[in-house]
């Protein structure tokens, strides 16, 4: 029963690639990464602390176990490293190395070395070979697929950035052991949303799976693939989110008004946790319009309760304020095009769709009796 | 003999575009910018004070009277607004402008506001609609052409950067006539690069049509767009430079190494003055490797000359130095692949090629020729 190590291939003419998902791929990237190199390439691997403790040797072995020579690009874990300083820090580092573009920068980590890395890459000799080996299960399942890469601006997050593909992903699945469980549980909501959106067998597969899915093994990697699979559909179809991709903000406008609302304190609430928060949000509020039945909100609800998820605004009350205050972060949010309030709803569970103009006193009158005013 | 305006095609697939390039078009840029926008955009204009003082009000009154809602941003004039901080203001107050996607920015000015703009517009929030209104001749034969836009790293210049195509490009051929003279000759040296590649007859006509062109009117246009055509070619063969678009590089490593080696100090020699030097020293040295008659070299030196451009080392020995030190700006010089020394060469007036492992030997000798050692 080895090797169950799977393939996602990301279909976007001259731009496509492979998505490897499976056990143990960290030890042996350095094969994987000559592949999609010219002979005689260099990388350099960016990284941050966290993940360097536990997994960059390996990386750094199999690469010169293959002949490719790497420099290492640490920056400081976490949201702030997103910013301008760092990745003219990253670039130049790589300019030091004198890469060339031929070379690979690879991005070893969770979303943010993914979103920064990529994005250096992309600039830096106005674009170079990339590589993801996307370490927590947020970057596995999500960021380190479709090509969105960036840092954020003083005026909001990832508001300056590029859509740059990668040559190659690597998920390998065993490195998520190390990573804590709060971020584990965040990314699994992610991995619900795929289900919620449009499979919604996907959605009862999850919920009987969720605690092999935390123990690791073949369902672990075959959630994570389904969800790549997921995702790499959307992005095929409007790689630069023009139209169908909206879908993927399913529970994030919610989710984003609420990490607004806790200034984007993680002590208070990190992302996946606004999301799952959100996806109920959307639900209830997709029922109190008459789009869907209130138990689908209820299913939704246990099932993300059960993997350790919060579903609703208990505890976070004092964060949100008040009804007013939740529309003003929606509003401010990047997803409104030109004053209209755009909410992806769903007429059931795996049934999502992109609602357009949607009444903001509606949106009002759901909020207020959530918080509970 | 209105309307004299002539339009060029860029072919890149759903990335093609029109080179408008005539007399009079900033003052009705507003009704050509409306088309390629969605309706009720708006824009942010991107330009240094020299363009501004003689230029932005006449954009601002025909953007108004088209009804798009103009934001100004200005940067200081000159190349070292291709840095990183200043790329980052123009981003910021982008942002500050609540533009959105769809919204425009509207490089005007030269190369330097064409490069700089153009990469905000690639990355404030991963990609907006961008437009070049080329001011400088560089500007509307060369940098406004092929999607190459960016900004220069302490390694050296324009290693940071973007292939980012415009929706348009507006080459108001009056706009010169504002244009210090030094700054006219150095761009004519990029027209006269066309005729060197690979457009013999173009050569010949220039020639004849330099005073013509020089005072403005039909030759004038007709040289632009000629040069319009010659570079938007190469670039819809090799849109990212992988191959012939090498080509365009005729005269420039013998160029920048004069250039770097004056510290990049345009009191000493401007690009153009570079390239005007350098394509003379490569038909000099294709000659000498028996490649090309040594006529064909007093013949391109004889026409520069009379535009006013320098041809030889003549007054830049002291800058210059001697034969080691240029080989050594050579070798730094970005266009070093793994070592192997690529130069453009010549078989004769509009039969230039890219030459591969041409021996250091020959170039070092040829150097101290030409220096006088
Ligand atoms: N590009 C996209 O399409 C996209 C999509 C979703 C989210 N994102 C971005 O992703 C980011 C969030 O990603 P994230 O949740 O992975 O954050 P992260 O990169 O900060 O990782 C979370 C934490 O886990 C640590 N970590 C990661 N892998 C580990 C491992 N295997 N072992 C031990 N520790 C490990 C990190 O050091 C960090 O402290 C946000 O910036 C978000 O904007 C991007
Ligand atoms: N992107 C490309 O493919 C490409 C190609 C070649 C050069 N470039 C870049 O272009 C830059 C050089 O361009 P440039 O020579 O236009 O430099 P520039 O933009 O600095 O313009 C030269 C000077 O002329 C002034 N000016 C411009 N238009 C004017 C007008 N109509 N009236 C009065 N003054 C005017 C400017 O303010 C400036 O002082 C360099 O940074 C170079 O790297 C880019
Ligand atoms: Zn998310
Ligand atoms: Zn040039």
């Amino acid at each position: 029963m080895r090797d169950i190590h799977q393939i996602v291939p990301v279909s976007l003419g001259d731009r496509s690639y492979d998505i490897h998902i499976g056990p143990g791929l960290l030890a042996k990237s350095g094969e994987l990464v000559a592949d999609v190199l010219p002979p005689g390439a260099r990388a350099a691997v960016v990284t941050d602390e966290n993940v360097a403790r536990y997994h960059l040797d390996s990386v750094l072995a199999s690469m010169e176990a293959f002949g490719i020579g790497a420099t290492v690009v640490r920056v400081p874990a976490g949201e702030p490293s997103k910013c301008y300083p760092t990745l003219q820090d990253v670039v130049e580092r790589i300019l030091d190395a004198r890469l060339e573009r031929g070379d690979a920068v690879i991005a070893l980590g969770g979303g943010v070395i993914g979103d920064l890395a990529g994005f250096a890459a992309a600039i830096a000799r106005r674009g170079m070979r990339f590589v993801q080996m996307p370490t927590s299960l947020l970057a596995q399942v999500d960021s380190s697929v479709g090509g969105k890469t960036g840092i954020n601006s003083p005026h909001g997050k990832n508001l300056v950035g590029a859509f740059y593909q990668p040559q190659l992903v690597l998920a390998d699945t065993d490195a998520l052991d190390t990573l804590p469980d709060r971020e584990f549980r965040a990314g699994y909501a992610e991995v619900v949303k795929y289900g919620l959106i449009d499979r919604p067998d996907f959605f009862a597969w999850l919920e009987r799976q969720w605690p092999a899915i935390r123990a690791g093994g073949p369902e672990r990697i075959n959630a994570i693939a389904e969800s790549c699979r997921a995702k790499s559909a959307v992005v095929a179809r409007d790689e630069r989110e023009t139209g169908d991709r909206a879908l993927l903000n399913l529970g994030h406008t919610f989710g984003h008004a609420l990490e607004a609302a806790a200034k984007f304190d993680p002590e208070i609430i990190v992302h996946g946790e606004g999301v799952a928060i959100g996806m109920v949000m959307a639900h209830e509020f997709s029922a109190r319009m008459n789009l869907a039945s209130p138990d689908d909100a209820k299913r939704v609800a246990a099932h993300l309760e059960t993997a350790g998820l919060p579903t609703n605004l208990n505890g976070l009350k004092a964060v949100a304020g008040n009804a007013d205050r939740m529309l003003d972060f929606i509003a401010q949010d990047k997803k409104v095009t030109r004053g209209a309030l755009n909410f992806i709803l769903t007429r059931g569970i795996g049934q999502a769709f992109v609602a357009r103009d949607v009444p903001a006193s509606e949106v009002h009158a759901y909020l207020a009796g959530a918080i509970g005013e």
